[in-house]
């Protein structure tokens, strides 16, 4: 893991705060437990201050099904939960839950131009696109798919956090952020700290159909991935079913051989070895072989974690419980921000 | 006063809820008074349930200096009050004190597309001015110039508010705000009231230098307005020195007379006599004559109200108390609206 620096400001180990945040959006599947969670419950065992937030205001904008948005929230806290994020360890909160963000999002909104925000890749691709796979939601744009990630600075900034763990693809909604980190404090007086990006060199993992592509809920075919509520049957006939190629020893190259690559780079991630230690220890197996191998490691990690969201889903109220308290933290450091940023502006 | 029904609902007289907001510019003109301010007095008296917001979230949507601003709202908030308006009859609070109108903010915004939002005249104006006149922020328009039509949804729709009094040129901004509560019910489930517009035939008072101008806060000259706050003699002087014309009565002629039709509008803005009956009562007079005479009507009509905006100004403490019981009705209402909003959109 490095962290990029774009500003000089180095921050003592103890004034370190990493936040980050997830949509609800069901089940998490392999890639996301591997690429971000299991990320996330290492940070909460590395740093004292640790938030991580449900974003619910980030999954409206987008057409959703309100029974499903619900289902999907409780879901989302329960795999957390279930994959090691521990509330006394982490404040785990839903951002819907604290008004703050909303509110901030509107302010900086007020000191963040029109020309700035159009800039930014995501909404371009959003927009323009004219691929009619998407969803219609996306063709007519929402204004709020267009101004989010003023509202992913605000539940940055709200918390003053120093350290951002955020894929690539992210960066320009971080510069955004940096950028009205820097200008409100020069405008109205020192309240943001500038946050940093951590960026981690977490596995990136591929679907099991197209490993091309990443392994994604929107993926065509679910057999592309494993969801970490799949069954041990579920699992082993998925990766039994992986498309590979027609060599049958097993090997890490990406460029010509991105099936079994991602095989192995889903061992590494599960178990922390690297993928050359995999492939010379299993230099031996074919790539069958191999499947079946992988096939056992994948369970002996997902199973734990399906029996536990399992459990936990058959009691919402103790998710809600969850929520809440993580909320009533959160509230306090929001409000906190929040009152200096009004009285800086010259609210009452 | 009129209502224009463009939805055919005919709303009860005991479940009508008037809203409306102001910007916190500071003392406000005679303009302000006669045109707005009166109004809203005669509406608390006429309705049970009125709700009036000192608006400091849009004031933020053009660059403000905090101390100014802070000023600002403490003056807008003891002219209200000054003027009439009587927190035992209206609900008076300053808008970023309730948090529920940036969270309504946001979840509006994603049922709002962008095309929609560009469509509104406002923002056109706003964002193409070229004029060197124009203050810089308005050259590159912030994101929150763009999105406050929004907001003022937002504000509007959390109180289920029934009548908005508001001049022509807001009409598409309320055409907007009754195209998301429809738009909201038939998506997730009824919650909002369709609101009407109230149009009021109201005084719309000129500048006293420029009379086919309105009396404006941004005229070059304070000769061209009056506020409040102005004393007996510079209510003379101004009166005295409005730019009138060489005939030497009163006639009441917008086209071929607009100085002395503004006077006469004044008049009759404060003391309620039709302008027909002015010119006749006071056809004797010059115009020379008329102004002083005018100026005596107006100074009746300021001098207590300056009084009490002093006396008001002198207690901070107290407008701070009027606002908070304002706040505490206000958030009462409008958490009821937006818990159901939420229930509806799949939030927890």
């Amino acid at each position: 893991m490095t962290t990029k620096r774009r500003h000089r400001e180095v921050i003592p180990e103890d004034e370190v705060r990493v936040f980050s945040g997830i949509q609800p959006t069901g089940i998490p599947h392999l890639g996301n437990y591997l690429g971000v969670i299991k990320l996330w419950v290492k940070l909460q065992e590395q740093y004292q201050d640790v938030m991580y937030s449900v974003v619910d205001l980030h999954a409206i904008t987008v057409r959703q099904d309100p029974k499903e948005l619900r289902e999907n929230i409780y879901k989302m806290v329960a795999c957390l939960l279930a994959c090691g994020i521990d509330p006394e360890k982490s404040v785990l909160f839903l951002q819907s839950q604290v008004r703050q963000h909303a509110e901030l999002c509107w302010i900086l909104s007020c000191i963040t131009t029109n020309a700035r925000l159009g800039l930014l890749p995501q909404w371009k691709e959003k927009s323009n696109t004219k691929s009619p796979s998407e969803k219609s939601s996306t063709k007519s744009p929402s204004v709020g798919l267009y101004t989010y990630p003023i509202l992913q600075a605000a539940d940055i900034l709200l918390y003053k956090s120093t350290h951002i763990p955020i894929g690539e693809d992210q960066r320009q909604h971080l510069d955004l952020c940096e950028d009205l980190a820097i200008s409100f404090n020069n405008k109205f007086g020192k309240v943001f700290r500038v946050p940093q990006v951590l960026f981690s060199n977490t596995a990136r993992i591929k679907s099991l159909r197209f490993p091309e592509n990443k392994m994604s809920k929107s993926d065509q075919s679910s057999k592309g991935r494993i969801d970490l509520t799949d069954s041990n049957d579920d699992i082993v006939s998925k990766i039994k079913s992986a498309v590979t190629d027609f060599t049958s020893h097993i090997s890490h190259d990406k460029e010509n051989r991105p099936g079994v690559t991602n095989l192995i780079d889903i061992h590494a991630a599960c178990t922390g070895e690297t993928p050359q230690d995999i492939c010379e220890t299993y230099s031996s197996l074919t790539t069958a072989e191999y499947k079946m191998l992988l096939a056992d490691i994948v369970i002996n990690e997902i199973q734990p974690i399906r029996e536990r969201i399992l459990w936990l889903l058959s009691d919402k109220s103790h998710l809600q419980n969850v929520l809440y308290q993580g909320q009533e933290v959160a509230s306090v450091i929001a409000e906190d921000t929040l009152k200096d940023v009004k009285k800086l502006i010259g609210f009452i």
